[in-house]
């Protein structure tokens, strides 16, 4: 079902959150799992360690053995081996028995204390222990740290390099993340180059495609830049459809000029479905938002501040929808640094930078690139209200 | 010169600083740019927008013509022809004269406002005015926006999506940034087995090498991990080499056994010179440093929170000094959640758990994993100090 009006953005909002797009799960190395968002909760497949181990240089002794060693009458055992940190020891100690053993390594059977060498002497192939060890002293036992099946990390967790140790630790070489969504994204305007070419009298550089390839990458999601449409059928059609056949979602960002709005809607009437034709935000009016093969296709403003604000509106939470970040929070409270006006019946959204406790309100127009560098974010500014004063408490939400 | 004996943290750092490595400047594409840190200043080499340009839909005029409009005796002006974004105009306007120009488009010679067509009629070849229009109106002047020559981003800018398309609308598509550091990660020990290997009986999965690997990752290094040496010589040294050839930097981390300090420490005495031979921290003490062919070579300890504490104090700075983020803070002020013991003459370091406005002191023992997993940093416990009381303020230093 098309909307030929515009729509409120909470209808803008229904409409994506139904496309049929569902966060996918793959297994990478662990070795690639950096940054990663776990698509499983993660139970440990084994103890931590995985044995007694000892955490102490010293002797592996029974500990009901050197019950009654005092000073004065010290309890001497026969020293009967050595293991070392990775041997796989074979004695098993019998009372009166001891093995000199190394940090790390694990107690031999019968063995249930370590007693640390600077503690005891040793004379011949005798230790000689002056006070009682307790069971269990130098000793980590098997699980101790983390006990096989325990719930070590919830899906959704990010993964710094201390989860990805975690999950070394307990011997997991793969793990399952949700798959990068694949991004499309396409600059459109005969006006606009690409860095690097030189510029004709008219012309200027590409902004969005940059800004926006590179928020989806640091989103969690795979960009791929398809290059400049002209403002004609044939070139940007060519390019949606290259767009739809490589990726997961589509997003244009227009020229200056009107007419791309236009002929992005006609090309996704023509290869699918236009869904939504225009929303009731300043900016984001001329955004147009279709289903191309299951796919969202996003026609986004062409101002670069519009741009953006579109995109962390509208195609920001989709992504984090698919890449199992649904729940972060991109907002914060602050205080208005300065009085603003908007126009009454006009749902805005206003750039503003952020400095220290404040929000102050970005005023250099849409069209200038400096205005989103400058901004951290948005305000959004309700229908009814026409002025927020100075000091009054607003909700930045941050551009991406 | 080398430290035969332990020495002062601060020493240790000097010696670190002093080490023969600079940061090195390399370009990259601007599709490869985000992330990466700023090598040098940036100055726009253009004017934003390059030229005067159109910012609604209307008709360029020569402002003085309007001068006289009014809504009783409106201006008519003859439309010379149309100007669309990407148009190289050749017209010049001259006095009576108007163009069709589109939003993004050049103002042809002459022109100095542009009306919207709002405001206007069209009638046939005529365009007629109500009010007077001013000089500007409708225009975005050449560098208005960004004017050739401005200072725009600074060396040592991480670049977000933000600068990157800011460089993108300059037109810049290579970006001098800090080259990587290349460290070789090498892990130790008899006991100690890769993720997906079988455990057998003795042995323990590998922790410090993956999250070491990873902790060099995040801070925007390229980590090499060499795999795990065993407690030999020749093993050991065959890593050390490689890591050497192929790296700026190699990090080693002992397994639980003493033996690797003094392998590391001879290996480095063959193949370089020793430069610190252990640090008075606790933990710490046994960390080896030296350098190999102008190489910076560390043996850190086994024990996770060990490894990761020294990663942190040593290493960490030295690789921000080479990634041109070195004013980096990574502390944060806190109050200590309960009592923690120390010895007197020991400088220790002990890992914490922030939660809102209180350090938690995690009291696992270095040999637990979820030590490390469990704690967000550490703070540090002055040699003379022997308690630090429930409620004192403590700086916390993030792990990485």
């Amino acid at each position: 079902m098309a909307f030929l009006k515009v729509v409120p953005l909470e209808k803008a909002l229904e409409v994506i959150n139904s496309f049929p797009l569902e966060p996918k799960v793959e297994k990478v190395p662990l070795g690639e799992a950096l940054g990663r968002v776990l698509a499983e909760d993660i139970a440990s497949p084994i103890d931590v360690p995985p044995f007694d181990r000892a955490t102490v240089d010293g002797y592996a002794v029974r500990a009901e053995d050197t019950f009654m060693a005092s000073e004065s009458e010290p309890v001497r055992l026969r020293v009967v081996g050595e293991i070392n940190a990775g041997d796989t020891p074979e004695i098993e100690l019998k009372p009166g028995e001891s093995v000199y053993i190394s940090t790390g390594a694990p107690l031999p059977k019968g063995a249930d204390a370590v007693i640390q060498f600077e503690d005891v002497e040793r004379e011949d192939d005798e230790v000689v222990i002056y006070k009682p060890a307790y069971p269990s002293l130098g000793v980590m036992k098997a699980g101790a740290d983390i006990p096989k099946g325990k719930l070590l990390l919830r899906k959704g967790t990010r993964l710094t390099f201390k989860e990805t140790a975690l999950l070394s630790a307990v011997g997991l070489s793969e793990v399952p993340v949700f798959r990068k969504p694949r991004v499309a994204v396409i600059s459109t305007g005969n006006e606009v180059v690409l860095p690097g070419d030189e510029l004709e009298q008219g012309q200027i550089y590409d902004i969005n495609g940059r800004a926006i390839a590179d928020a989806v990458r640091e989103l969690g999601g795979e960009a791929f830049f398809l290059g400049i449409a002209r403002d004609d059928r044939e070139s940007l059609k060519a390019l949606v459809e290259k767009g739809v056949e490589c990726c997961d979602i589509v997003l244009l960002s227009g020229g200056a000029s009107g007419g791309i709005r236009d002929l992005t809607n006609s090309i996704i009437e023509e290869l699918g479905e236009v869904k939504i034709h225009g929303i009731a935000i300043q900016p984001g009016k001329p955004t147009v938002i279709g289903l191309i093969d299951g796919k969202p296709v996003f026609g986004l403003p062409g101002y670069p501040t519009s741009c953006l604000t579109n995109f962390t509106l509208l195609v920001a939470p989709l992504l984090r929808k698919l890449i199992g970040r649904e729940g972060e929070v991109r907002k914060v409270r602050k205080r208005l640094a300065h009085k603003v006006f908007s126009v009454k019946g006009r749902r805005q959204f206003l750039p503003v930078k952020i400095e220290g406790e404040k929000a102050v309100p970005i005023l250099k127009g849409s069209g200038a690139v400096t205005s989103f560098v400058d901004a951290d974010g948005f305000i959004e500014v309700p229908e009814n209200v026409e002025i927020l004063d100075a000091g009054e408490e607003v909700e930045v939400t941050f551009f991406g």
